[in-house]
């Protein structure tokens, strides 16, 4: 994490330049360690335990019981200040940057996905509220909120549509006294209920009498668990309960609610018939922060494998015992299990560092003194935020498989934990929307409609990259496939370009292999630059050695798979043939 | 089924030259019949139950309830003669062919696989009976066996050693009276211990007093839960007992037990110290069964998804509505969705000719009227068994990932049963050796060790299929490719044997992607003949369309994936760096 942070993103002086004087290189190692020693000995030994237990609804009550354990977690996470790490010091938080709230977010997720699940919300809530609430709104929410004192949700998903928000049915009316009475059924909403805090703040999607129909009538509120009036004064309980919890294959400790509001006292946020767009403000944290989760979950299941292939002795190494005082040698020796582990690592350290620039690129956007740079960095973050959020979540569902296969059969059991990994992150590739979606997103938002904008921002720095470290020796294996896929990516952009304008199927045809392709090439751009932070780099030549050698495997035997995508994007749509669509 | 079987494969017109006179068309259609109807109306409505339930440990009995339901199926699969449907005659089975048998594993396999754990394993007891038994043992064991009043086991594995069998503890005894006492703990013991049946076959591995060090010094025992003597009468309970159940990711109805034999009465089975070799000729329709647990699964998995798809409404289709009176489309106009089935549909209905096809040669290695024949065959199976093992998990598990993915949230939820079958067939890459094993058996065994004796056969099956077609219009976009691909496969074949022998390590280092770079140059083969079975069947146009197009959307979009194998094949092991290796 250190080596990424500073080595690679050179993340203290960007921190310094955009006036986050805090963020010194001492004291973000010191978050670092405090967040490892929080993370490992608090978060970490619940995570089987809110697997087993998950959490509870008192049908009679409403009321949801969280497994054991986890409510005084939090209580240590909001006393030790992490709640609002990266809020405004205006409301309470400690004001650091996007970026140095990352590594947290990883620790967290490689810790206990499910747990991290209640704070993560309360992000989306305070964005919302930050850019679009009102000052009492602000007031009464923002600080609760930050100080984790309440806790956030995002309730958009109803049983009949959840990524074609346009049907949603959810209504509210228009009271005498400016508030609005919210009736509807909202599912699929994650720390909906819980027992961490007295108040939870619903952010709810939902129509006006007056509203459109589609997704231009859809309004944004504010909805309290319990009611907050415009003093900020919390006052009874409001009219929305939970009336199941879902079962589920994975992060079982994760509260995930039906909520029905029968007539909720709610706030209106922003203006009326914008409430999507508003939520999509959201989106790109909230997508990244799903990134990341995959990459924490990949983490933990590559650190596990590493630790039982270096302890379970079974055969012998192809050429003969390396430790002949055995019984057996231990597994890592075996070329095959090598090949599971690096390319977790690959993935991994690869996939952080493209988690990580995402978050400073956020940062960047929003604190950057020059306008123009701005710009392109908010170009730059809309563009990679479908392929960090796809691809880091695919990779960890691959990773967790490669890594419970280190494990045989002994993956498959409880005990060691591994096939809790592999459940838990299997929801990555679903909520916040499917890989699908975010293909849709690249390809026909970010590439098509935006003209590519952040594709040839991105493109730029790959050819600056390339052409500073053209002579260099150490670079020498990895810049000319670099640049050649670079070449490909634009062509095949051009080419698929050409056919949508043609045909709007092909788009869809082309968009999960376009996402997948895009994100190996941004990976090798990323395993060469690793190689070169390394080299220029105060680490230790075994470190410098061991960076190279996972490049030289990814390019080897992982960006290969750019040439299945390839291929596939250019079959187009005539080979995707029409099965047959009849509906009753 | 019936298209591969009768179409693709000529099963009816096989089966009698070999001397199945039973196994007619109209008998072979009246068992698809009944075992559609018995496993669709008693297996698959137990599935989502066993899941819940699970199999329970009395442990101060020792005794398993397995879940709700499960009991009473076995009783009608026993009472409908399906348990020694392809058993010989003599021991009271009905004499089809194996490959008869095999779509009824497959319907069981998709209807509720941890049911099928039951009886499957019956299938290798009676295997090694038949192969290596004396004659009171067949007596004695058989004939309950195949009528399904006993079930089977294989106890192979202990805490220490999975793969590596060598390694294995368990002592045999030889006692005044001819048997031995066997004392040990063996794990992952499926079917070790329920309530089906009054006895138990264990078949078990251990280690007589004189027996050499390693793997050369296992032999095999058949101990029986009740003890039974050598007129075959049942005694009282054999000190063998169940010490816990494992709690598993899936197949949570399958019991897989802990057994710890204490003295408990067992037999030799063939020679001493030749356990192993015994066991081993098990292995091959042990892994054919576990390849059509993954077809099983990603059949049910890719029905559930199709049906999802058509009746889910969200998003309109992209050149504009096809369902205007509708609220939304079904998903399934999205192209992106069509890829998901797509792709599961070319896996399974590809890996169902694949796999039938391995089921048709294991009769036909042991019945063919010409021993030339035979042996051919009998390669032809060594060949093809760790690819049908291998691949048809592998796509298992990505058939099962696609198709949850069609639900979005929705396959998340235990619900609709879609993450119950993605459970369920993690399982599959891991049993009856890891996909790892499976890799080392084609190369280091089937091509190094046997030089490649059935790769010359199935090469020459395809050589002659595409000189038999080379003119033919209906298969113009086929042959070319597929010779070429034959024709790449043998040349990496070829280099990977080169450096092999220079330096073991390259066997492992390229096993996997060699195996699944065979997996979908087999596959490409298998959809070059079904549009050939198609079109010279009596079937109607559109089902000859719907083969045409799904082999196009094979080649275009999954034989790809054997560029990125290839390459990683060439990378060779010099791009798989050493970890640390250091053990305490």
């Amino acid at each position: 994490m250190r080596f990424v942070l500073f080595d690679v993103l050179g993340a203290e002086a960007q921190f310094q330049r955009m006036g986050f004087t805090d963020a010194t290189r001492d004291v973000l190692d010191a978050v670092l360690d405090e967040a490892a020693r929080f993370t490992e000995t608090v978060l970490a030994p619940l995570n089987g335990v809110g697997d087993r237990e998950g959490c509870k609804l008192d049908q009679a009550t409403g009321k949801v019981t969280t497994p054991p354990g986890f409510k005084q977690a939090y209580t240590q996470f909001v006393e030790g200040g992490w709640s609002g790490l990266t809020s405004p010091a205006e409301f309470g938080g400690q004001g650091m940057p996007h970026a140095a709230g990352v590594p947290l977010k990883e620790m967290i997720d490689a810790a206990n996905l499910a747990w991290g699940n209640f704070p993560l919300l309360s992000h989306g809530a305070t964005e919302a509220l930050l850019h679009h609430g009102e000052a009492w709104q602000q007031e009464a929410f923002l600080k609760p909120l930050v100080e984790g004192r309440w806790t956030g949700t995002m309730c958009l998903t109803e049983p009949h549509c959840g990524t074609d928000l346009g049907l949603l049915r959810t209504r509210a009316e228009p009271q005498a006294d400016g508030s609005y009475a919210i009736t509807g059924t909202k599912i699929f909403i994650t720390a909906g209920e819980h027992d961490f805090t007295d108040n939870i703040v619903h952010l709810v999607l939902a129509r006006l009498p007056d509203a459109p129909a589609g997704s231009k009538g859809i309004s944004l509120f504010v909805v309290p668990k319990r009611r907050v009036d415009r003093d900020g004064k919390v006052g009874d309980a409001n009219a929305v309960r939970c009336g199941s919890l879902e079962h589920k294959m994975g992060i079982h400790a994760s509260a995930t609610c039906v909520l029905n509001f029968d007539g909720a006292e709610g706030y209106l946020i922003g203006h009326p018939h914008k409430g999507l767009a508003a939520m999509f403000t959201m989106m790109n944290t909230a997508r990244l922060a799903v990134g990341l989760q995959g990459l924490g979950l990949s983490d933990r299941a590559l650190q596990n494998a590493l630790r039982y292939s270096r302890e379970r002795l079974q055969m012998r190494a192809p050429a003969g015992p390396m430790f002949p005082a055995k019984p057996a040698d231990p597994i890592i020796v075996h070329p095959d299990v090598r090949r599971m582990l690096l390319t977790c690592k690959a993935l991994v350290e690869g996939g952080r560092m493209m988690g990580y620039d995402a978050a400073l690129q956020v940062d960047i956007a929003h604190h950057a003194p020059d306008h123009a740079e701005r710009k392109l960095a908010d170009d730059l973050v809309g563009f990679v935020t479908p392929i960090v959020k796809a691809c880091l979540t695919e990779w960890g569902v691959e990773c967790t498989y490669h890594a419970l296969q280190c494990f045989g059969g002994h993956g498959y059991i409880a005990e060691h934990g591994m096939e809790q990994l592999a459940r838990d992150a299997r929801i990555t590739t679903l909520y916040e929307g499917t890989t699908g979606i975010q293909a849709l997103d690249l390809l026909g938002r970010k590439i098509m409609q935006m003209q590519g904008a952040g594709l040839k921002v991105f493109l730029g720095q790959v050819a600056a990259f390339c052409d500073a470290h053209g002579n260099d020796p150490a670079l020498a294996d990895f810049i000319a496939p670099l640049r050649e896929k670079a070449a490909q990516w634009q062509q095949i952009t051009m080419q698929v370009g050409k056919r949508a304008a043609a045909n709007p199927d092909e788009i869809g045809a082309a968009s999960y292999d376009y996402l997948m392709y895009s994100g190996y090439v941004v990976l090798a751009y990323w395993w060469a630059r690793s190689v070169a932070a390394a080299e220029a780099s105060a680490q230790p030549q075994a470190f410098k050695d061991d960076k190279r050698a996972t490049a030289r495997f990814y390019f080897a035997r992982i960006l290969p798979r750019t040439l299945a995508h390839a291929a596939a994007i250019e079959s187009g749509s005539a080979g995707l043939p029409e099965l047959d669509v009849a509906i009753a």
